[in-house]
């Protein structure tokens, strides 16, 4: 692939500006390695020395291996006064051993004056001193002209010395930075020619969106000729965020003609999308271009019948392109045409007349009105549809539950007790478990009663669990979704699970009734006592 | 005001296509006297026949006298191999007697053949014959131009014979959609410029964010010379959405020096977004340029230290400039000026030097780091603040926590029976409550035990209640954030308080203490108990 611009990620670090995010270390790792995969060329990790997670981050990611991404570590230029070998900030940024540094500077002479409070000459020594021990000390750097429009606007002259300083210094790139994101595409347009013009230097673009062109701005930026775009993962940022690498990678790739991925892992970007907001904790945005559940979603009549026929009539690129898919939204038809896909998949021959797909839709209408959402629940989803067709097996009743949470002592941690009471076939188990919370203690207690009669059970283990109030009007009243990923490592297979109550603890169980029972009737033991039916559509074990 | 541009809203028809929206005939109408007083040219009420709804809001609507905005009714243009008076679609338009219609016609040769199943040659003269039929009809004639740049980029000379039938019929403004809003800007401004060259008539602008570029693109064509821009509050519309006035209007007013509306209406655009967003039924977006209310908060310490010496550092605009305000986060990655400010608004007068501001923001970093987090929490900040200047008063210590869940029965739901065991003073007390959640069950239980010494924690009320789960990795085992914000109707005052565990039991209790805590120390008798230092940072009772 023959690439003129090169991506540069910093949800890990702008990205998480944003108000609500708090990556944890091992998000931020898990998030490096998605983006790796994914083809981007930078990924910022964190601004070591601001906080004691960078700097495990940092630690953390030096051995991990990646395929093609190259780790950056963002600081500013030394403080003024100083020299930049005793400037502890430049010193931790070293520290963090990564390839590439990314050092940001002033451009906007106003800024260094008031809000640093030196004077032009030394901001412009700042950079130039910053720049070089960084390239002396043999890392790939990259300059970003903080305010560089701004900057530019009050005082041309001067914003332009800052980037020849840098450029003087040996900066392998200089990125124009709209820090406050107030800068029109025409103007930057402009601006970008004329420092083009000026110097030979490698330029990249660092847009905001708060005045909703952070996307327009960078592609504007690209047809100017800059060869690095600096973005984040939906968009994530400060006030009203970044430049969204969701919309722009595949503007680029599918819009401009300038491929930055492989189509095959432009086709994981609708997966990156949620994965990211899933660890950022964040609902997915609906209406995102390219990868919101809404983006080729058809509501309107007159639309729904065109792009039946042909559906480029109402969509701008095919959905699959990014890994997203076509939705309809007229309900009751769509529900129906959804679901027999669904039965497809798992080899059940539903026909539209058939009562008992009826009777499934009813169903699944009725759950998700109360609040079940089937997407990343597909286990609860496939027990669903062997109960309404009569294949589905129950491995055991539950006779009794109850936990106990309790404070031992003044200074105690609570402490979740469960007891379970089961019966499986013709015999009863009741079991206790402990935990450091009521759901981990009922799962002890569950698998501690049915390891007897299902040994496989020790291959399940539970890999995540989420919980999400779905209502926010009743206080502690109200009603939550519950989402259990279940995993058996020797089949490498994960599965997930959803329940919904008032109470976090039902809601719990019901997912976790389903994952454990789903886990065990797709292998081992009690997979032979499903009826033969099931086997015809179950293959793996 | 000498304007060149008018504003064009279809939020009551193109954003009602947007994926859960559904106004009611009432809500149509409070949003059109919304959209009036704030000074849009053209209300898009609906397409009369396409559904009752529809038919009585142009009814009423009549009725209804507006002080600025024209109210136009919506079709497409006569079928095709029938007159246009025998169309039942223009006869509904017309009974809808509106000053203005708006008629969108077919662009694109591959539409009319395969999604209309007519000749080229039929559309024209539907175009021609239906502009025509209104015109004589007295009706200013708007023309939406569907498809138009999938159609010039197709068959260019298609495409504008199209507009100008349009042009010759008599439309008083031609308007040019992106209609599956794919267009990237500069193709968009050079074909603009080329429609410009060969027709005198107005031109509009009606683009889709499918690319992101909805804003940008309406920018670029104002730039290009269009006179009306049409769009949506809050960007509302089918798949990813229409084009967002409330990003637009501040741009072509303060950014292009394009005056479209009042200053003083302008400031009344961010509760104009909220205003829609409340009768949408959609939670507003925080993160949305100038009415988010993320737009002007500022998370990242060097940003908070520069905002608070000038404001325009990291700001691009005023926020007051369309009636939003500045925000001030909390966060792992914020110096310590985020804290001063805090505690500053706290009356407390903190010095950089002071040791108890070290000791705090390092406590703060520690829990941060432990995966508290106080934006939306607040009052649990506020608490840690009176904590470490040793101004706090605990009012109570708990001795005991008790929650057993239990189901009771194979059929019966778990119900929850917390006891709580806490002293204050002298006194003990010992508790019970129910609920259908632990939670629940607790918050019960612990009102009880303080009613009778604090009697005003009955006005104190739990309104929202959030669990975010921080870390996947353990299953249930994982770490858990909860928030519960509460409020005291009494005093209009809502605060929001946090507590982190492994245990979702633990983590609920510390928000809970927290809550009623803070709740208790801001009013009524228990905040006499405070010491005299308190008295002075806290005002309200």
């Amino acid at each position: 692939m023959d690439k003129t611009i090169t991506l540069y990620d910093t949800t890990l670090r702008d990205g998480s500006q944003r108000e609500g995010i708090s990556f944890s270390v091992s998000d931020k790792l898990n998030i490096t390695k998605r983006l790796d995969a994914f083809g981007i060329d930078y990924i910022e990790g964190g601004w070591p020395g601001s906080n004691p997670k960078d700097i495990e981050y940092f630690r953390t990611i030096r051995q991990l291996e990646l395929k093609h991404a190259k780790i950056t570590a963002f600081s500013s230029t030394r403080r003024a006064g100083i020299c930049v070998q005793d400037d502890l900030n430049i010193r931790s940024l070293l520290a963090a051993e990564t390839p590439v540094v990314t050092i940001f500077g002033k451009s906007w002479d106003f800024h260094v004056t008031e809000a640093l409070g030196t004077t032009l000459e030394e901001n412009l020594n700042m950079i130039y001193d910053t720049v070089a021990y960084a390239k002396d000390r043999g890392r790939e750097v990259i300059y970003d002209a903080e305010h560089f429009f701004d900057g530019y606007r009050a005082n041309p002259d001067y914003a332009l010395a800052t980037i020849l300083a840098a450029e003087r210094a040996g900066a392998d790139i200089i990125v124009l930075c709209d820090t406050n994101g107030g800068i029109m595409p025409f103007d930057l347009q402009q601006i970008i020619m004329h420092v083009r013009s000026l110097t030979k230097a490698k330029l990249g673009i660092h847009a905001h969106d708060d005045a909703g062109m952070a996307v327009a701005n960078s592609i504007m930026a690209a047809k100017a000729g800059v060869q690095q775009i600096q973005g984040t993962i939906n968009g994530y940022g400060e006030r009203c965020g970044n430049a969204n690498l969701c919309t722009i990678i595949p503007n680029l790739q599918l819009k401009l003609n300038l491929p930055v991925i492989q189509a095959e892992q432009l086709e994981e970007l609708t997966q990156l999308a949620r994965y990211v907001a899933e660890l950022a904790n964040l609902a997915p945005q609906e209406q995102q271009p390219y990868v919101g559940s809404s983006a080729f979603a058809h509501k309107a009549g007159v639309h729904v019948d065109a792009v039946m026929k042909h559906a480029h009539t109402y969509e701008h690129i095919q959905p699959e392109l990014v890994g997203n898919n076509r939705r309809f939204l007229l309900s009751e038809l769509s529900g129906k045409s959804n679901l027999l896909l669904k039965a497809q998949e798992n080899n059940f021959d539903l026909s539209k007349e058939n009562p008992q797909t009826k009777a499934l839709l009813d169903k699944l209408k009725e759950l998700e009105f109360q609040g079940y959402q089937f997407e990343g629940a597909e286990a609860s989803f496939e027990l669903l549809l062997w109960k309404a067709f009569d294949v589905h097996r129950q491995l055991f009743e539950t006779l009794a539950v109850r936990v106990i949470t309790e404070k031992r002592g003044e200074n105690g941690n609570l402490v979740s007790e469960a007891t379970v009471k089961i019966r499986v076939g013709e015999q009863e188990f009741l079991t206790a478990g402990e935990g450091n919370g009521p759901v981990n203690a009922l799962d002890e207690a569950l698998r501690k009663a049915q390891i007897t009669v299902y040994p496989e059970i020790s291959h399940i283990r539970l890999v995540d669990y989420k919980v999400r109030v779905l209502d926010g009007k009743e206080g502690t009243g109200s009603k939550v979704r519950v989402l259990i990923e279940s995993r058996d490592d020797r089949r490498q297979k994960s599965w997930g699970t959803v329940g919904v109550s008032h109470n976090v603890i039902e809601a719990s169980w019901q997912a976790l009734v389903d994952s454990l029972e789903y886990g065990l009737l797709t292998a081992g033991k009690a997979r032979d006592t499903l009826r033969g039916s099931v086997n015809k559509f179950r293959m793996e074990g």
